[in-house]
């Protein structure tokens, strides 16, 4: 088999667990395989040259930003190449340009726009561990550029889908996938199995294991992802397609979302093309909208002979203040009555495929609540998601009373 | 003009020295010029790195080590960069390979076959400030290489002759090069011209101002070479093709070295091709040999008929040991009758230009020495050298009488 193993960065922190890695990759080896290792910069390195970056420079110039952190891959790479000859094992490093990973030229958050594997094909031919720096490629003109926090799990992918891998193992600090937070929920279960549209509505939903780019990378090309502990032995979570042995429950994982905030523009005049006004005035920004929710407008009023709609969205917690600047500084340009908004938010959501064929999992959720004395101000969903935003402090509550209403926690294992 | 300037790890070693560097890059753009800036890996940074390669291997695989150090003067250049951005002026930054310098495949001691220097130009073109990591190249299947120790020194001279600069500078601890060193000699001069010959002896004699490969590569294509203190104001010292208006002094400098150890073959077989089988072994295990001599041999013993002579050498300090087992292994296959060796030695060189044409410059330097008391072991001479082997414990001496004897001190400066 070819196999891509992905290990990030506190799984490389120190010399002394780079060895490790290095073990075990020459282990995987051992029994057989072709081993492509992908790895990220030491834990702390990219804040620490970032760090020096914003020392120097107010706004530093991303390519320049680029061409600093990539030393810290091209650190890792090294040393764990080291590490194997050490082991007795010829090992090669390959920077991503070396690797043959080609991105455009959006520095920080470049996208790949091609992968020439046929360097790593010819060293794996030798029988030589490949080592390939994670997070970063080359555009066109030999810059150096970063796919943004968590390309490294884009880099394995993409890899193994480049290389035509028989499966992608990303190896982390966490031993899988969980129904739910095992720090808010005692009883949180690690699934075997996961399909990738269930995993991309997790990562988007704030579990962090995964990057939300690289598991619709997976699902794009059907390539299988192994979610394992770097240190630990276990059996992990495996990425796939939707199969008929995942479970038939409906729903499959409760996440939450902790870093949101709600604006809600309150009598909008409800006419073609309002919302994208809205919405574009934030993302001329640079804000990233996460739901968008807009009522049926109410009848028109008979003195103006004009209705009115309420519009709200999230945006991060982080954006919040400058949404309602924003907002207010183009209310009039809008045309609405008041603004209104809050940062006391949460955002619990419900995932599963099985959702699909099942009714009443939005009622049972809202039931759930409503029990709890948990009221709702926001509602989304989608095919195979239903989010509620609540207020903060009833987080943890909402999770364990959703986690336990949907059974999620006492099911038996998936067998293998 | 277009001017390379190259900045060593001591002028970069901190983010606010890096600052400064940046500034006087500017100020020299300002002035109407196009610069391109040479820089180092910050001070100890690249010793670091060594560090953590030895930690992960024993002898460590050198392709791996110039991956993981390589990454030391990406860092500055990237740091410069942003630097430069913080003042308002644009500089982009490139890697040995980014910067189009091709080298063969020697990892650690790779020799550059090659400059394209054509984006540099087109950056210059732009009225950027162009930052270029030192130390570095690229073979042609884009590997990182490294061009050793003092590598930036060769990056710099080979850029500015590549894009036909008008000088190149230097800049580096030291104000200039002395006509001896002003720890030893209290009333040692800096000289205003030196010419590339004298250079090249005195950096091979151990002023550690520049790199000798460097000097002679700047002798070869002529390019004026202008050694400047980083963060001091000061006129340096420029090194050129030697000119009317050089010093008329048969002497321009005494050089010293402590680094050194002899090893004395006695009674060795005078035959063809013998001074070569005895410098084969030795070089064959990668020691670097400074000074040969060989006696005239003795009448032929007229017993056996064979002549004999002695043969001595010197080698660096650190591999003294490893040439005594080396010799000691091989001697009867060299036949000689004892191997004598010291490592209490020194070597004092006077160098200059003048003395082709002034005889005495040796008698007078032998005198100087008698004078003192101090004993000669070995005498070696090169067109505009004298080197003697004495005791250690003289050095000092040595070079202070030395630089009176010759008026080394007292002479005025030459007007530039």
């Amino acid at each position: 088999m070819l196999i891509v193993q992905k290990y990030g960065g506190s799984s490389v922190a120190t010399p002394e667990l780079i060895r490790q890695v290095a073990k075990r990759a020459i282990e995987t080896k051992n029994q057989g395989h072709q081993v492509v290792v992908v790895l990220s910069a030491m834990k702390g390195e990219t804040d620490r040259l970032l760090g020096l970056a914003a020392e120097m420079a107010d706004s530093p110039e991303p390519r320049e930003v680029d061409q600093l952190i990539s030393t810290g891959e091209q650190t890792t790479i090294a040393l764990f190449a080291l590490a194997c000859q050490r082991m007795g094992e010829r090992a090669k490093s390959f920077t991503g340009g070396q690797a043959g990973i080609r991105t455009d030229e959006m520095h920080q958050r470049a996208r790949i726009t091609g992968i020439d594997p046929s360097r790593i094909k010819t060293e794996l031919a030798k029988g030589r561990v490949v080592a390939v720096a994670g997070f970063q490629g080359m555009d066109k003109e030999q810059n150096v550029t970063t796919l943004g926090r968590g390309g490294s799990d884009t880099t394995a992918v993409a890899l193994a889908v480049a290389l035509g891998a028989d499966t992608c193992e990303i190896y982390t600090d966490v031993d899988g996938i969980y129904t739910t937070d095992p720090n808010i929920c005692e009883n949180a279960r690690k699934m075997e199995k996961i399909s990738f549209e269930e995993m991309i509505e997790l990562a988007s939903l704030g579990a962090k294991v995964m990057e939300i780019r690289s598991v619709e990378f997976a699902m794009n090309y059907n390539m299988k992802i192994h979610v394992r502990h770097a240190h630990l032995p276990g059996t992990g979570t495996i990425i796939c397609e939707e199969d008929i042995d995942m479970e038939k429950k409906p729903v499959t994982g409760v996440a939450y979302s902790k870093n949101e905030a709600r604006v809600t523009l309150l009598k909008v005049a409800d006419q073609p093309g309002i919302a994208a006004k809205i919405l574009g005035i934030v993302s001329a920004s640079g804000i990233v909208v996460d739901m968008i929710i807009q009522n049926q407008s109410a009848e028109a009023d008979p003195l103006t002979g004009r209705s009115h709609t309420d519009f709200s969205f999230t945006v991060p917690l982080s954006d919040y203040a400058k949404t309602m600047e924003l907002m207010e500084g183009t209310a009039q340009e809008i045309g609405m009555e008041r603004i209104i908004g809050t940062d006391n938010i949460a955002k619990i959501s419900l995932v599963g495929v099985g959702m699909r064929n099942h009714a009443g999992v939005a009622t049972q959720m809202f039931q759930t609540l409503a029990k709890e004395g948990i009221n709702i101000s926001l509602i989304s969903t989608s095919e195979i998601k239903i989010s509620c935003v609540i207020e903060k402090k009833y987080t943890e509550l909402a999770v364990r009373a959703l986690h336990d209403a949907f059974g999620l926690g006492d099911a038996p294992d998936v067998q293998e």
